[in-house]
């Protein structure tokens, strides 16, 4: 028994845990204790998917035929998909590109290890999505962060790409459009220059586009329009309400198709075959998807008024998805802190910045409106009388 | 565009393809040409979940509540795995040590990168389920394969690994028991050794026991009997007949669940939520459960007679699982032609040992009898008249 302490976890994973995660339980206790506790920490619709897509999901129940499915798998699906693109962005795409994934997160880890070796650097935004970071670091990565701010209205510019490659070559560029924590968008004209480099340099890049669908103005593209080197991750989490579904799809080019299928097949087998049958049924659920979103766009109108209303006049732009990314400088040099004084005082969850951003995330928290509008309208009441703001 | 032949996928994205798929698929063009195909190159359930697995998941499907859950699973479905370890093994585990797992493809990509740091070295056992390698490999591991033969009953021992040491340190061992491709299961005393041997040596010691449920005399122990060291890596894909759903679970020593929670949260978020209301519901299924495996029983009996009637008489001990792994040196040394051949001239789908066993491969082939009894009869009936054999 002399020998235990040599039982050690990898290096590798020592990778942040989400602090999101934490604040969640943190209002989960203080919920239990009797607190009404408004939830805007939580990155996921509140609403249940639409009918259509709870029948296909029954219906392929009672068949009682459910096992694995090709590892790019349904052709049906992946054939929903290419129409998906055909129609909603006049693109045209081949079925054989298309792999249905395990959720967005089975998408990154796939295009991680299909394009990338160990050692290999790869450009991301700060703030952004914090499990790029620790997925690219799990795998052997180097994670380079740019921080982005108003001079570039958010957006990775081919000079930052400049700047970075200094340091070493890069060998791939991830962006998210619109983009968590902050919601900003990429304006189409910023999305092409930065494909159209990558295209040029021999760089991977990867559009995180799980938010399409829910913006509020703004055009949305499809970096494919631009490059057909790029790979595009997307979702039905977000617009097509089905975070617990685990399913969601990529775009690949031509060279990473088989590196990809091989893997998954090894790693992932297929994504969850209900999973896939329900999500070709959202395809066709766009009436009641169109109307949780309005939701969404006023549950906007009432956290930017509101947040204004207090005291926050740092807010990046809302232009989609359910966040809004918030200074709080004015307030405190410890976003983590303030959150936990807003729980304990006002009963709102909201999630610190250090997640999204290790350099300046203390200075910012993320609230999340994609619940019900009652509890943002509460929520912006409540921080209206706060103490801690205006 | 001169520089677009940068664009190449990752070294560690050449891992092997299985063959076993591209069986499936020619087997498919068979069967739409109009022939009766004999499924046996399937390693999944033909049968449908009992009825209270359906209904559990219909009513979770209706109440609409499907969302993420803590990466390590739902609370109450740990502790319904604590429960089963103590019904079944009378063993007690604390449900701060279960992680529940996207299948059991996701408890070993969990284990592997929380255990192992680039360049380890993981033993394996040749033949073997192809899948641990190409993971391994894809996460810039190093696989060591050790051909195990009739002298330890097609167990790993202590002495293999002392014989594999001499070339290196070992940081990981995996077995699987009842094993894949083979269903050959280590006797309890061989798993205790081994499980011994890695606790005071301070190597990981996976086991993979995806197939506990389905044995048909041996008696089957957990690892975690002998060592609170050890990784136990379970799935609802085979005894629970819950391929498609993707769901599985792991036991973890007490050092691997943070890191192993950590990377959870970000390489996966969670497992899909309605497989695990479902899996929850499984445990109490049985009765129908075990109706299923009288089935493979019979299927096993009729199997294991045909093969000596059709003059295969190498066939590795099939004390579990749903498999037979049967030696054709006698025929060919090249299985892979010969399963094409079998394919064509019998209409038996049934899968060449080169997946499982890079060296010995070509003189075996893999036979599942997961299917209906009656597929079963009816290829052994047509086997006996092939001219390839006997």
């Amino acid at each position: 028994m002399w020998n235990l302490a040599i039982f050690k976890p990898s290096k590798r994973s020592e990778v942040d845990p989400f602090i999101a995660m934490d604040v969640m339980s943190a209002a989960n206790r203080k919920e239990a204790e009797g607190t009404r506790v408004l939830h805007m920490e939580l990155g996921q619709p509140g609403m249940p998917v639409p009918d259509k897509v709870r029948l296909a999901a029954e219906e392929v129940l009672a068949s009682g035929k459910l096992g694995y499915t090709e590892a790019r798998g349904m052709l049906a699906l992946r054939q929903a998909i290419v129409a998906h693109y055909e129609t909603q962005y006049g693109v045209t795409v081949p079925e054989s590109r298309v792999m249905v994934t395990t959720g967005s997160s089975a998408g990154f880890n796939l295009a991680f290890l299909a394009g990338f070796d160990p050692g290999d650097r790869v450009v991301l935004t700060a703030p952004g999505y914090p499990a790029y970071r620790n997925i690219l670091k799990a795998l052997g990565l180097v994670p380079v962060e740019i921080a982005v701010g108003a001079d570039t209205r958010w957006a990775l510019t081919p000079a930052h790409l400049d700047a970075a490659r200094a340091d070493g070559p890069i060998k791939g560029v991830l962006v998210a459009s619109p983009a968590n924590p902050t919601g900003t968008m990429m304006t189409p004209e910023a999305l092409e220059a930065l494909a159209c480099y990558c295209e040029e340099e021999g760089v991977w890049f990867i559009s995180d586009e799980i938010y399409h669908g829910l913006s509020y103005g703004l055009p949305e593209e499809t970096a494919l329009k631009y490059s057909q080197k790029a790979i595009i991750v997307n979702s039905f989490s977000k617009y097509y309400c089905m975070t617990g579904w685990r399913i969601g799809w990529m775009i690949l080019p031509e060279e990473l198709v088989r590196p990809a299928e091989r893997i998954g097949q090894s790693l992932y087998i297929s994504a969850p075959q209900l999973s896939q049958v329900a999500a070709m049924a959202a395809f066709d659920a766009r009436d009641g998807l169109e109307a949780i979103k309005q939701v969404y766009a006023e549950n906007r109108r009432v956290l930017l008024d509101g947040l204004a209303a207090a005291g926050f006049d740092e807010v990046l732009p809302v232009d989609g998805a359910f966040y809004a990314y918030v200074g709080v400088r004015k307030f405190t040099n410890d976003s983590l802190d303030y959150c936990r004084r807003m729980l304990e005082e006002t009963g709102i969850a909201a999630t610190p910045g250090a997640d999204f951003d290790p350099v300046h995330g203390a200075g910012y928290i993320r609230f999340s409106f994609a619940g019900p509008t009652q509890d943002v309208q509460d929520a912006m009441e409540r921080l209206k009388g706060w103490s801690s703001c205006s």
